[in-house]
């Protein structure tokens, strides 16, 4: 089953109300960012249902037409955090990838006002680690403002306490977040990591080229 | 700073450093499902962007053209956690909505095949609970086969070890969950809840009436 990086899972065979406690000491991770190599792969095909020239990955690609692709239509995360881009050279939208199947786009594309049905660059994101990560977000710009700090994921950051639909700027202290434009996890993503600009994120044009607003109403950690 | 029923933050005007210990010891939410009447309360608009006709509701809708709507194209949670859904009478896609601003249909439309653009009933999620959630998860119908505890959000179920895309039964003990189709919490929605089927889901076409498949690759509890 799985990976042997991977934590396994208690199995049984009768109701394992037992070992809910087990499990539950054990939430966080063994801490995957450092120490194998290659840890990070990905495999990736030209076309939908994993159909097509198909590609494997363990380092970052710039530009998937270098490697003789139109785009990547479908794909299976294998091992390690991700995020895929609409446009080659990182830029345009962006789409945090976890371990697993991805046959088509409406898999990795969030509830945005437009669709990528393609992805055209990609690369791993080492620093998610859902055993250590922490994020202040600020009121305002420049760090200012009521700020707040987080340790785990939040689907409704309104429910939490922050009364705005907005936040002015950001540092990540350590680990990879990603933040969601709307409540549950949904609308634009944006990736936030540790070892990007410092962990500094001072205004919400510096969150990706997509970034149109300061909107955000959920929050969560990458798992590695 | 939202309403008094809501887990106050700590704010400073300081980078809060020392207060994320503080944080991280209180993570666990009040339990916010008994003891407040009405605690759960929705406003809906029929026109995308909080236009037109507005109504606010403390309980369950069956119907929205039973109120004078033809449909519902924005929503605001106040409080409390809800599902919406496709159809009247509570069938078709499900949506969870928590607290937050959602004003077109992709702020709760996951990344489906296909969009709803409007929200026909919805009903609150009583038994939502982040402080005490606990499902288990089956490889087969009829809680057969392998089998595995949650009381956590987990964004790649294989990357926890699950080595399958699909579920093949789940038994709700404690709170209310989803279960998403993709991972990273994309795709289909499927919410389990313990006071409903006495928290019994045993077999996919049980987990509501646009279930096509047994597939999952993500979980989380939902928050109140």
């Amino acid at each position: 089953m799985s990976t042997s990086l991977s934590r396994p899972l208690k199995r049984s065979r009768a109701t394992p109300l037992r070992q809910s406690k087990m499990l539950r000491t054990r939430t966080s991770q063994p801490d995957l960012s450092v120490g194998f190599a290659p840890f990070w792969k990905i495999l990736v095909w030209e076309q939908e249902d994993f159909q097509g020239n198909c590609q494997e990955f363990t380092s970052e690609c710039h530009n998937i037409q270098e490697r003789g692709f139109t785009n990547v239509r479908s794909l299976r995360v294998e091992s390690g955090a991700w995020v895929g881009y609409e446009h080659h050279g990182f830029e345009g939208q962006q789409f945090v990838l976890e371990r697993g199947r991805y046959p088509r786009w409406d898999s990795w594309s969030g509830s945005n006002a437009y669709h990528v049905e393609r992805l055209m660059s990609f690369r791993p994101v080492f620093s998610a680690s859902h055993r250590s990560s922490h994020i202040t977000i600020y009121e305002h710009e420049n760090f200012l403002g009521r700020c707040v700090d987080f340790q785990d994921d939040y689907p409704s950051l309104r429910a939490m306490g922050w009364c705005n639909n907005e936040v002015g700027s950001m540092r990540v202290q350590s680990g990879a977040w990603v933040c969601y434009q709307f409540p549950g996890y949904r609308g634009y993503q944006y990736i936030m990591e540790c070892d990007r600009h410092s962990g500094q994120y001072q205004r919400w044009k510096n969150w990706g080229s997509h970034a149109q607003s300061p909107q955000i109403q959920s929050i969560r950690r990458i798992q590695q």
